[in-house]
């Protein structure tokens, strides 16, 4: 009988067996429960328990399972949870951790909890974290585990499969490494296939057999990582120094990972969640995040209004403008949002750079003046049939086609040039983009009404 | 010395040579050309150039570089990239890439091309390539390929290492799998670790060092088949019928590339675009998608906007609301969009469930009341200091307070109950939660005024 894996359990609910266990302190019960759910279920079900309930959980809990919820969580949560333990019990969760997991909990910590558990990890291990936490994220360096699958360049096929037979725990961290041949001086001098292992007679030297190894530098960004791996069917690449010894090893899971959390990250950013919100935070913090972006939104949006409040005397001549004044900022605000969508997935893709901005706002102004004059056509006859004036309709008309026109050009233009000037382009474009399609969306519906008065009233 | 893979070459712009080497049809300098760049600059490159040099392009050079490009593109570009090809050449490039990879392509494609294509496949390929395609898209049967290192029960270790050491194709497609081991009836029956081949007689057979595999059912769902590779440090997972007979494998690769393309395609979708564009498309296709999601923005703009309408007397009677009424209604749509954001997180990440709605509505709650005050109180004052009317800050601040709350509750609820009815939440939650909360923007807005009206005129 095979063992299906999924559907796991589908929508059970354990939460009440779950504090049942918690509150017995009933460790075997917790792990059984734990074990029938799936990693994020599991993680799920930790969440919606109270910070105590949580710290309870990870207390009773094997340290592999215990691992294992840290390592799914998000980098945040799973910070605060380690934060919440005591640290010895925290020092038995990261040793089942692979060395960039730990390195990014100890970076992510308050630096007196991450002290703590360092200077009661093994002196060596702790050594290899700090050196790791070294790196910033998103790099060859930060996304780089220390263990490495490193083996003199005097030993022989045989002494190989010996490494590998053995059944310890260092074999399976290597995570599917091949073996890279280190010589006298601690340099990366090449590689060895598994193919290459099986296929030549034991007693050869892994010398003789070894190919030219491809590296990376410590400073490789997650693009370049990606790309590599896409390019390679590696399932490492080890980092090296400029004198070529080696730092460590960057899985191909790690960079799987990190790119899967970036485009996360992007749509919380570009939806203006500044921060790894999660529901299971305190309501304060998330309070005060959110609140953050919108205050400099409330400003943004005060500058776009005072163009209205320039114009009150031709709102109060033809009120009727009043009704379209937020649909033609709205509108104008879709059609730019849908050329940030556009910029900010090609950038992902690595197929445009900041150099392209004038290539790209070609394609998008193309795109802008057909669908501003279809838009534009279509709101003017609404406004002419609602309203029964054609100049309206003609002014309304007119002011969304033109405020296309311009969303679509800042909306694709805005990201390149924010990531030319090193600023965040998930962030920053969408406040940008609308803020200046409301003003200038006002702006054109009110001048062009103040125009054409003479027809209007 | 080692070969740096990265920075492979930054920044330096082929497109002239690589128009040149295609009008001259030199396939020995495009295909050096092409390897000087990464893989996503490669395929830039390819999409800068008009439609028939990208077909020149793939046909003149070596099939490898081809299938290696056609896999790199969006699936949508890729299928068109292939539909653009001598059907002859698309069958060259088709043979270069895995079953799952195959099959997404012919699913792509037009119902002919992909005809003309399978019909001229080696024929047990084609056979498999239209089973995989049946199946739906991120479920284990989409993502699965065909190529299974199965090995009969009466086969030893020394007859797997025979296959693993051999120097072929097939080998290379197994993707890192594990033996599985097949009897007789076609059942899967157990999988082989590494560890044991290499620590094991040679003479053994493979059921005496076999485990019990697990295994997924054709219909597990992407979620499902991510929570897996989280659990378990598998690089495959087989997909068996209910009589136990193995489908194909999923590997850990091809699950991590589809959960990077949801994650993408819903920031795409949050973002109103929807459908693969990338700015290589034609204009008239980005153009006519684009639009269709906005016409229907349009309309759902005009319901909101009909509340401003049936208020005209009061807006006349205090003009100074018509500066606020799109404040008003941005910043809620902003709060609202956050919760959105927080939410598809979530349920990307397992951590909801549609049944949860009412929990999460108390999380959004709190901080929507939080938030709510806040920005009331900031704008109130605002609205009083610049127009001198404390009754005029009142009413928008209120407005805006009670539109916070709403907008938060909205975004929050409103993808999972979206979800809950079959539809895509990345899609219809933008729209949904704008209009709401502009009505009601505008309605609380101008009916507090109009009860307030005695103290603001």
């Amino acid at each position: 009988m095979n063992q299906h894996v999924t559907p796991i359990e589908i929508d059970i609910d354990l939460s009440e067996e779950l504090q049942a266990a918690v509150a017995a302190g009933d460790a075997v019960q917790l792990d059984s429960l734990l074990e029938r759910l799936s990693l994020s279920e599991a993680l799920r079900e930790l969440l919606n328990l109270t910070v105590e309930e949580r710290g309870s959980v990870l207390t009773l809990v094997s340290p592999e399972m215990a691992a294992n919820l840290i390592e799914e969580a998000p980098h945040e949560v799973a910070a605060d949870l380690m934060e919440g333990l005591e640290t010895e019990r925290a020092v038995e969760i990261m040793d089942e951790l692979d060395s960039d997991v730990q390195a990014d909990l100890i970076g992510d910590m308050e630096h007196e909890e991450a002290e703590a558990i360092l200077s009661q990890m093994d002196a060596e291990e702790a050594a290899d974290v700090r050196r790791l936490s070294e790196y910033e994220d998103d790099t060859a360096g930060g996304l780089m585990m220390s263990e490495v699958f490193a083996c003199a360049d005097t030993m022989t096929v045989s002494d190989v499969i010996k490494v590998l037979a053995k059944d310890d725990d260092d074999v399976d961290r290597y995570r599917g490494q091949h073996p890279y041949i280190i010589d006298g001086t601690g340099r990366l001098v090449g590689v060895v296939s598994l193919r290459g292992l099986l296929a030549t007679k034991r007693a050869a030297l892994l010398t003789t057999i070894m190919v030219e190894p491809k590296t990376v530098l410590a400073n490789a960004t997650l693009s370049d990582l990606g790309d590599i791996f896409d390019k390679f069917d590696f399932l490492g690449v080890p980092v090296v120094g400029d004198d070529g010894k080696v730092l460590g090893v960057v899985s191909r899971d790690a960079v799987s990972q990190a790119l899967l959390e970036r485009a996360e990250s992007e749509n919380l950013k570009l939806q203006g969640v500044v921060g790894d919100e999660l529901r299971s935070m305190p309501t304060w913090l998330r309070s005060r995040r959110r609140l953050a972006w919108l205050s400099a939104n409330i400003v943004l949006n005060m500058i776009a209004a005072s163009v209205i409040s320039a114009y009150e005397e031709t709102l109060l001549a033809v009120i009727a403008i009043a009704v379209f004044l937020p649909m033609v900022s709205d509108m104008s605000g879709c059609s730019g949002n849908q050329a940030v969508g556009v910029t900010m997935r090609e950038l992902s893709l690595g197929l445009v750079r900041p150099k392209d901005a004038f290539k790209v706002w070609l394609k998008e102004i193309s795109v802008g003046v057909i669908n501003g004059i279809a838009l534009g056509i279509l709101i003017g006859i609404v406004a002419w049939i609602w309203k029964g004036s054609p100049a309206l309709g003609l002014v309304i008309g007119a002011a969304l086609a033109l405020n296309t026109m311009l969303a679509v050009s800042i909306g694709g233009v805005v990201p390149l040039l924010l990531k030319r000037i090193g600023q965040d382009p998930a962030v920053a474009s969408g406040p940008l983009l609308t803020t200046v399609t409301d003003m200038a969306g006002f702006f054109f519906v009110l001048s062009l009404a103040t125009l054409l008065m003479p027809w209007l009233v």
